[in-house]
This record gives structure tokens, sequence and C-alpha cells, in this order.
């Protein structure tokens, strides 16, 4: 083999995850999240490949969620390949999975949160994870359906936090192959064939489906699709933030209620899609829960705005309400009730 | 039947008319076009019963594309339901359609040309479309496997110039229903089930297989999207046009040459989503054709602001180059040979 560069698919997972970490100082710990398929074996082999060239540090972590039968002695096994990898460090998280969210959410918080305190723990820089330009795809599709929008449509992101995702751009084909010139047998968890979970069924059916009869690339373009909604909602949000900074006055004077008061003036000359990131700051200042507070919460609201008529109190989630009263939009939590 | 209002479907397409027609002055002429399907149908009708009550006046067109034996015959049959609609302007509107962008390119094109000056030749100040919601949630899919971002997901516009599309927020079933409620038999365009189209592969295969995926709904969070992506397109567009306006020097020194000039530092700090918008336009206003610049080319020439080493001239369609010297990106259309 002597002369012969590595098979393409290696190729292409090692400039990924290098080009990952080029920022990285000399001698930081990188982590690996591997379950053992294909993508996160592809990049686990990567990483131990380039890490020690780019004078970094190298492990990997193996979360067991003790769902399936075995699911320890795999972990295991994961972290017995370590070595073979050229990673020094390897561990088995074992978590336990609750069920607020349903079954995929509640997996992938306890997931996040054994991996963050691995990562603290052990002083990594950065965990590594292995998603591909496929379960981006996916993602895009499961957020279009839920209708919410620029941000839902923008995937998961490259960086956020310690986690960085170098696959992103890459297709599943390329970690399988990856793996194969590697002599790396993947696991398939059954998991990921199980038609219950909405991901599967966007993955076996739905994007298939798409490639049948928009013609090929569709992933590719779901991917770019994502990429391109991320910076428009980053900017956006920028944009509101900038906004919501100048015009918002907040008032914590109650120890427990945070009261945000915004002029209408200021308001009614925004773009709708700026306005209604503001309205939605505000009402999350206030109280709201970011994750039931709807379009169709802020929707009501910026009619508080745009389509004054004296109207009443809107009531948003987490017993927060927005008021309009002479020219002036309110917004606080009913204070609970007196006891007497 | 005295005293029963209209059947539910009638009623929310008369709704929807109504609403859409609110800010025109009286005596104004409204036309709606109408192919003779279910839900151009439906919009004729109910245009039909709105406009006297709004003291408006109405009528339809019937574009003939030409394309089907009998299609002529077809478009003098819609002339002739006009009075039976309440219609009292009625015309058949023959086009020959092309062959440039591919059938339904084409095909559009033709019918817009002769709607837009069927509209000017009759002073008609506005033209119902009778696009639906799943029309919307289509042109969405569409938009998506294009993988060219928010502007592409926005779909159709509720208006446009003269154009107005009342019917967006009802779903297809909601049209049927209504001209089976007045007796209307709709024409089925053989077109609509050949699968030779990319649109209506979408509709006969990739929606149906959305639903079954993904739950009921999908199409109202298709619709739904499109309406957000399209609120974020306008307010990022109009953000990079206040940029573009206060940054970018248009020299027209040379008749038949615009070049276009920033500087680097103007660029640099700006949110991703906004320089591409303003790059983006100085190459279109430099010469370059909206249609064939792509995402790509956009991209190649933003690392000439945020990647620098050097780079030459990066080439983009219509001939239009852009180069960076000293901390300024100029844009400009590369000057014909000269003739020897």
């Amino acid at each position: 083999m002597a002369g012969m560069g590595p098979h393409p698919a290696v190729a292409d997972v090692r400039r990924a995850v290098r080009l990952a970490l080029g920022d990285l100082e000399p001698g930081a710990l990188v982590l690996a999240a591997c379950s053992g398929g294909a993508d996160s074996l592809a990049l686990a082999a990567a990483l131990g490949f380039t890490a020690p060239r780019a004078g970094l540090r190298a492990g990997l972590l193996s979360v067991d969620h003790g769902l399936q039968e075995g699911s320890g002695d795999r972990a295991g096994d994961v972290v017995r390949l370590a070595p073979g990898l050229g990673l020094g460090l390897a561990e088995a998280l074992p978590v336990s999975v609750g069920v607020s969210g349903g079954p995929e959410a509640a997996a992938r918080q306890a997931r996040y949160a054994a991996l963050s305190e691995a990562a603290e723990r052990l002083g990594a820089a950065v965990v590594l994870l292995g998603h591909t330009r496929d379960d981006q795809a996916e993602t895009v599709l499961l957020g279009l359906a839920r209708g919410s929008g620029t941000r839902s449509l923008a995937g998961m992101p490259a960086r956020a936090g310690i986690y960085r995702r170098p696959l992103l751009e890459l297709g599943r084909a390329t970690t399988v192959a990856a793996c194969a010139a590697l002599g790396l047998v993947p696991w398939d968890d059954p998991h990921n064939l199980d038609p219950r979970y909405t991901r599967v069924r966007v993955r076996e059916r739905l994007l298939p489906a798409l490639e049948d009869e928009l013609g090929p690339g569709v992933a590719e373009a779901l991917a770019r699709t994502a990429s391109l909604c991320r910076d428009d909602a980053d900017a956006l949000d920028a944009w509101a933030g900038e906004v919501y900074a100048r015009v918002a006055v907040r008032d914590c004077a109650l120890s427990d209620m945070t009261t945000v008061t915004m002029a209408v003036r200021d308001l009614e000359d925004l773009p709708v899609a700026v306005r209604r990131r503001v309205l939605r700051r505000a009402a999350i200042d206030a109280g709201a829960p970011p994750g039931t507070l709807a379009a169709s919460h802020v929707l009501q609201v910026d009619r508080l705005v745009t389509a004054w008529r004296g109207q009443r109190r809107v009531e948003v989630p987490g017993g927060v309400g927005a008021v309009r009263r002479y020219g002036t939009l309110i917004f606080a939590r009913q204070p609970a009730s007196p006891v007497s």
C-alpha cells in the first residue's frame, strides 16, 4: 500500500474533521460521540488519525441509553475499539432516559446531558457529533412539517457551544464507505429501522420518495436550504435583538415578575418578520416558556400593534399576557391569585 | 331554501374573495382568471356574487393555451358560463406557448402575458387567481427541492402587481365542495394528472406521502412556512436594499456598462445573509441576469470579502466579474472584444 493515499471516503471524512478542528489550541482535548454506527465510527476513526497530526489529544464517548437488551455491552465494545482507532481515552456513559416530550426527545436530552457532563469532567474543548447531510435533510423535513418558519428549517448547526458537526456536508454513503475501507464493522441500531419513529419514516420512506419524484440531489438541496435559512434566521434575530435592546423597557421591581413595555410607534413600522421576533422576545422576557410560545400567539399579539380595535389582553403561555394601553404594549405575568 | 345561508364551502370562498377586494375603489373592474377547473370556477362564482354587493364590476378571462385538442372550445364554454355566474364581461384569450424554460414555464409565461395585456386593455384594477393552499404547498416543495433558500420557499404571494390570490388559505377540497354546492361542473385538466409534470408528481405522490408519514396538516404547515419565509425574505431584502443604497457606488459613464464599487470594510461586518444579498444586487446591477445568478456565484464573490488571499476575478453570469483591489470590491462587465 506504500505510496497509495487513503480511500477517497476516508480522505473526505478526515478532511472534514481536520477543517473542523483548525482553530483549536495545541494540546486541546477533542472527544467524538460514538454510538458504533457508521457515521460516528467513521468520525471517531478520522479523529484518531487527525488529532495527533494536529497536535491535539483525542478520545471517544459512547452513550448507553439502556433502551435495548445488550446496549451496555455495545457501548463497551465501542470503548474497546478506541485504542485501535488511535484514541487514547474512551468512556461508556450509561444514562437513564426519561419520558418527557416523547421517546426521541427524551433520549436526545439524556444523551446531551451525559456528553456535556463528561466533556466538562474530562476537560474537553470540543465534542464532535457524527451527523451527516442526510441527517440534516431529515431534520429540515421534520421542521417543514412543523411549519414554524425559517428557524425550524435551519436544521442542526455546524457548531453550538462545545459541539461541532464536521460531517454535515458529507452523505451517509461516505461514512459507510469509509468504515468499509478501514475494515470497521458499524453497528446497525434496530431503532434506525423502527417505523414508530417519525425520523425513521422520513429517512426510509419520505426522502426516497422525494428523490424518486424530484430527482437526485434532494438531500443536498435540503441541507443547502438549512444552511441558507440558518443564515437568514441569525441575521433577523440579530436585527430583532438590536431593536429590542433599544425599545424595550424591562421592569423587575417585583422580585418574581418581569414586566416589559414598548411604545407601539417603535414597533409599527418594522418589517413584520422583525416585529414578530421582537414581540416574541418580549413575551419570553416576561416569562412565557419559549418551547410552548407558538407563532399563533405572537400573531395575536402582533394584531395589538397592527390591527388595533380595542382588543382585550392577549394570553400567551406561562400565564403571561400582553395588553395595549395608550400607545404602549405591556407584557406581564398574571399575578398569582392572592392567598385569602 | 329561504332563510338558509349558503353552503359553508361557498361561504368560505366568498368571504376570502370579499376580504381580498376590500381596498378597491367603487366601480373598479375585477377579473377572475378561470380555466374551468374547480379552483378558478369557485373563484369566478364567488366574484360574481361578491362584486355587485361591494360596488365593483367583475368579469372573467379564460386562457386557451392551445396545447390540447378542443382547448379553444373549453375556453369558449367557460366564457359562456360567465353570465350565469353574475359576470358581465368575459373573454377567451388564445395564446401561443413557446418552449423556453420547459413546458410548464413556457405556458405560465404565455398565460400571464395574456392576462396582463387583457387587464390593461379592459382597464381592470385587479386580476384574481385561483391558487389554493394546496398549490402553495406544492410550490414550497418545489422550492425546497431547488435548495435556494428562503425566497424560493416563500411560495406565491397573495398580492403581486395587479394579481391577487384570495384562496391561498383555503384547501382544494373547499373549492371542489363549493362547485358541487353551486351545481357547477368543473373541468378536470388531463395535464393535472400527467406524471411527466414535476408539479403533478408533487401533488399526486409526494404530498400524500408526506401526509401519510408526518400526519395530516402538512399542506397547512407548508403554506405557513411559505408565509413566514416570505416575511423573512422581505425583511432581509429591505435591509440589504438599505445597505446597498448606502455603500454601493454605481458608475454608468460608459453607455453600455455599469460598474459597481463597494468598500470591503462596509461589507465585512454585515451578517452573512445580508452581505450575500448586497453582493447579489451589485452583480445584477452590473449586468448579471438574475435568473442564472446562483447562490454558488455569490458565495464565491463573498469569499473575496471574508476569505481574501489574493484571489483572481470571480466570474458570474452575463460576462460580469468581481475583483478586489486595495480594499474595494469592483463589479464590471467584461468589455466586448475590440473590433480589430
